[in-house]
């Protein structure tokens, strides 16, 4: 099972999309459109690269160079024909079935995204409207709303790289919360996305619940170092963050955070700011950081940040469990009982959060580099959500710089990234990232990491 | 169960479509967008008003001008509210289910159509490719391609208003289909498009086949007069008469024509308009014409003006079968075999006949009025697809001057449609047409027939 | 499709009994345990050779005496070697899978009765309870009692030849009964017991409905001249007439009687026995005589001669409409509620009417010959449920001497069965039985009725 | 979830058993049949008691001995009314649904091998045949054979009580049977019976598998001790040990041995004995021994002894695989595709290997006492398949004294069991006992084992 080992087989996409028109097939053949094949190229990659723990997406793609994928037309519909694709994604020569089922989702979504929604004139992505409007027409292609189910998607983030023991906690809340008939959504990719999916599935086959909902959502930047686990039966890839966190907070009727480092940062800030917008605080959304002893200063230190940056406010929109598996899961049982009578009372749909508001400085992409990330309002002279806004941006350019193929690419050329805070802001921002670096929250374990950023004085 | 009687109810949609964006809901609601409302209020009183055989839609849309629906959004997805509608689509105040399904595939393809294809830059409907690739992603929308099935798919045409012993017939025939496993397609409505369904629909449950096929093609301006029998079990209403005519033949595995009138000549002559086209010469596609031993006059007749107007080459495309049910199943299950291997051999797709090419001319939708029906080119001094083109136009006009609302109308104010033929064709086309009147197969047997239409020579 | 058409064929059995032991196989192969082959034989017939009306069993015997069965042990389990096997059971030579699944039945309660009820020592057949157990062991072992189901079944009972009118009133009944979610149960064969599914079938189709119960209850010395129709999905072979009619009262939840002849009299007499015996008057049972209006004075008849014989409280069990189909569903559907309420109060069963006492008198199986027909004690002097017994082998008597081979053989050797009965009771008795041959509802229509009885006076 | 918290509760069957006669019921019920209604207990005690992992069957009793179960009738059939049962069956109040199915398992084997197999004149259990023909009849009621399945039901053995690393070594194994769609089957339990299973499960859902089965077959002396995982989808409670062990080798088409003590060793014999039977030896079925490289020593001193004892011929029949559980998964695919050719060949059943011939020394039950112990027949002067035999009831009174109630009571007041053998053989069989001991594979790790048994010269 060395990375050596390639396979090449011609193979039947499973259930979501089966049949493309002839134009939709020409496009996704057509090499000169270089951005659409090659998105699929990368992502089908991930799907099937899945298992070794990567973190620097570059090297994966060095190493498969020579993998493509090619779509091609026959009588029960299209067939993908693979080459050079990784051996363990087979079991002798036969593609894992749910492998093949991921596979399809991401060609699914980039015809998707790439037919229906770039230049279409119905989404206007320059408007808060139009992104949600978009955000929900993939959703809904990809068959992830299910409008007859009651709310049960809780959304796990976390790390991917986190400890054993932090992994076998996300484990045992995800059994929890299985044993309770909830459906697990998270980001993909190994440790607090995968943990709570496996306890999940453990409890649902005692349940012998069937249709279990494990939600995988990503996006082609991050997919290749955080390859959804097999057990992912339903997998969206939207076409950028912003859009994949707020595909998060619609879809989802409550969030547990597990421990993770920059990343985790960045998502919290996003849910937090959002939820602090005046048109939001009236919505019920349960919040839980929970974790093993081991990382209640971790949490302490997350809370101390939120609580100097955005106030007491939004401490009270989540609830901090230490080493509570149990605990965890009532809570958020009964979290979601509320979500559900509220939803009902206003006569809301339950498979997407329409009322809440999510401000344009949320969902406008961000584009980090070092302009952009110089430029950040990082101060508390601004409306509390103005300022999470600014902070997710600023974490989010941290993870680029981190891992992503471009922002690995800007800070070799040209250094690490200058962020400018105002100074009361500075020592806690620094504490906080420092403390990930020094917990091993920054890339994995083992390699040794140097910052992608300075901190400096307004 | 008169007519009088009214239920207003709020129900939900079965299957296809429960989530609606905010957008569709309002456009759908917008009372100002008159055209989207309208239209489905129209198609889904037809739904509702199934049963009782009314050829004149203007009636209906008379007795029942208080009906309204309105989309609403709630917990679990929309809900349709109904206002005054047909009691007998319910029992003991539910809706039968059925009904309920087939609400919900008109909302599915107003919406789609509405949102989707028209003002879409992508289908340019000005382009034969565009058409049929509008066609393609309205039929894939509403999920009638099946790619995991062999090819099955039978399409009867025929009469919606026929003799006993010719719907008997149909009966039988579509039994004997049923027994061999095949589903049936026809265009909604009573007389041979029920007939297959209700045969098939007995020997289905006798062979214990679960998932058959029945499936509706309609559009909106005929689906009043031929209303949905609740077996169909799948329904598509597609933009216009073209987009369904080619809805059919691109989904269809072989043709079974049973007797009717103008409406079905209408459709012979699509059929082989399209099949006589240079480039379609190849390409298998079982035809039979049959009826019981009392249509054989009505298929000679038919046979002779194929014959005259589009020569013997146009004839050895169909096979004419009288009173043997069996022979005639035995003999579509054979052409669909060979359908079959020919798609399995060219790595054709089983669900859409992309090979097929259908000429703009059957495509572009043809708007009969007094001027367009006596500008029609109506002699053998052209191609004969060309002719069987300008034929299919004349028929056209005839139905809508027989039953649809714009066409009874405009002959009501201007009187009846002039058509120029050639003068060898005039003697051939008038005896067709005059056979129909004598046969009663024009409008509903019991009113006396008015012609809408008047043969000159050229 | 003439009845000299064979076909040899081995087929799998469907569904209920794909595993024997290799003793079980044994004792169905044993050519010397006659009885169990031979039973297997005619009931096997009967399936195959569904569709002629032919009310002389001893005929269809004659005419198929080439045809035999065996049972053969493969790897995937026993597989049915069918010799000279009537052709129309067959499609192309594919055996219909719905008459593949009868005969799978009639396999499976064949070899139950033989194994496990016949000389077991825990059946004592010779009290009421164990022929009660042993009852509800061979529906257990069929499946058909299903406890996760709400009460739904209701019984049709009727002639197997009647009127065009009456079969498409009780078409119409079940369809209305179908459009409310009932199942149906009868006795097998064409007439008032196909009716009623077929109606069913196509509503349970409108209605969507997966999972509808079309139960048929035979037994070997009936199962010839009443075949079940292949719509039958559900099919229990009780070992003789009064265990079959035990299961129908056991298992229905209410009971629709059509018109019919001196079989539907036995029906009427022994389920208002029962229902008269004073441990049962307090137990909810609806009970429905209908027809179409030409069937109104049938009606008239019989209820004159219950109020006779048993006196109005009989009367008071059962409602007579007339030509009503909806009136007649929602009455049943009203009746069932009420049992539902009872059964629930009572901690009763859904799926098995316990509390119903059936006196041991109804139940031992009552062997007409001239000797046990002319000891009848048929006269009042006597508790009505008595009298209601006694009548009951008188009809049953009678049927076996018009329609079963060892009545028709004994009345051909002596001569007419000689009932003896008290003098009041005889003109009513006479009446009766003479309305029933004038109305033409001995025997099948065409065939000249010689009664197989004679009446004396006690 | 100490064991000390306690629910009471009355909840509804799953699936197997729901519907009971009143004379079943009542059987169940009556205190007086103690021997059923204690059966019952105790086997849903240990279904309940899932988790805590206690070697000793008495203490568990003795924890719970205020625990009880009574039947119910109800409106939808039988119910089970809990008494003071282990909380940790539930989640919050609700049973969960795993246990709830294995409970019914439970139910359905008791009644029906009390009801239909005891005192049952058809089962001859002092003949072979009679006692394979029970042990069909157990199994086809448990609906445990599945005419429609390709052979692939791989049995696991192996010991309860072993090492972290043997386990997550069957687990792995089991991830690779499931990865090529095999199915488990073992004996229940923690250990080698649970990582298999476990192993299976992750790599059906990878697989997108739905029916996989986990069968478990158990017995009521041994559930107490090897309570079934909730995995355990199929579960079937045999009488005895040897309907037990003959219903592995009937239903499973291939065995896997993992690391075991002592029960282990007598499976073992069980197998080789069985199959060195001169009737079985063209019978194809594969036997892999595996573990982790530590394992290695073990698996030498079986092989050894069984060399010893039984002969070269024996050791054809198994191979010994270390550390592979790619190889093992591969080798056991193919030898049970050859199992599946055999069969087609033969025509013989898939799901029950009726041409193993057992002989009746290995199917008569052996209940070990001093006596019986003592009077073994431990030496080579016998037909080897005889010799297994006796060191099969050897190590299964060896285990009786080590586990079982009724076993360790004996031990308790008669000192241990004196086994007597042949000198040859004392030393290699007192060498096998004493590794075990050493291994700690006697009893669970931390209790130190005071042996049940001596060796003595014959």
């Amino acid at each position: 099972m060395t990375a050596t080992n390639r396979i090449s087989a011609t193979i039947s996409p499973e259930g979501s999309l089966e049949v493309l028109s002839q134009q939709e097939v020409n496009r996704l053949r057509d090499s000169s459109s270089k951005g659409v094949h090659e998105v699929l190229r990368q992502c089908a990659l991930a799907i099937l690269n899945y298992g070794p723990l990567i973190d620097d997406s570059r090297s994966v793609m060095e190493t498969w160079q020579d993998f493509d994928i090619e779509v091609v037309q026959q009588d029960r519909g299209v067939r993908l024909k693979l080459s050079n694709a990784p051996a363990h994604a087979f079991v002798d020569g036969q593609m894992i079935r749910g492998i093949r089922e991921l596979l399809s989702s991401v060609l699914r979504d980039i015809v998707y995204v790439s037919n229906e929604i770039e230049h279409h004139p119905r989404f206007d992505l320059d408007t808060s409207e139009g992104i949600t409007n978009a955000v929900f027409h993939i959703l809904r292609n990809a068959g992830v709303m299910k409008p007859s189910r009651d709310p049960s998607l809780v959304v796990c983030w976390g790390g991917h790289s986190i400890s054993r023991e932090e992994y076998d906690y996300s484990k045992g809340v995800g059994y929890q919360l299985g044993l309770r008939e909830l459906d697990i959504c998270t980001g993909c990719g190994p440790g607090a996305m995968k943990g709570p999916m496996k306890g999940a599935n453990v409890a649902h086959t005692k349940q012998r619940r069937r249709n279990s909902r494990y939600l995988g959502i990503s996006e082609p930047g991050i997919i290749a170092a955080e390859s959804p686990n097999p057990i992912v039966n339903e997998l969206v890839i939207m076409p950028d963050i912003e859009k994949r966190l707020e595909a998060f907070i619609r879809l989802g009727h409550g969030i547990i955070i597990f421990p993770g480092g920059v990343g985790t940062a960045e998502e919290i800030l996003y849910l937090l700011g959002v939820l602090l917008h005046p048109d939001n605080v009236d919505i019920p959304f349960p919040i839980i950081f929970t974790g093993p002893r081991s990382s209640a200063d971790y949490f302490r230190r997350i809370d101390e940040f939120i609580a100097f940056t955005l106030g007491e406010q939004a401490r009270e929109r989540y609830r901090i469990i230490i080493d509570d598996p149990i605990e965890v899961a009532c809570s958020m049982k009964q979290g979601i009982e509320e979500v559900t009578g509220f939803r009902r009372e206003h006569q809301d749909a339950f498979y997407f959060n329409w009322r809440l508001s999510i401000p344009e400085d949320f969902q406008q992409p961000f584009v980090p580099d070092h302009r952009s990330m110089a430029s950040l309002a990082l101060h508390r002279d601004q409306r509390v959500h103005d300022l999470a806004a600014n902070l997710r941006r600023a974490f989010s350019g941290i993870v680029a710089g981190n891992v992503k193929e471009h922002g690995v690419r800007a800070i070799e050329r040209q250094g690490p990234f200058r962020l400018n805070a105002e100074s009361e802001l500075m020592a806690p921002l620094d504490e906080l990232l420092t403390s990930f670096v020094a917990q091993g929250r920054m890339k994995l374990p083992g390699s040794k990491y140097v910052p992608c950023y300075t901190l400096n004085n307004q």
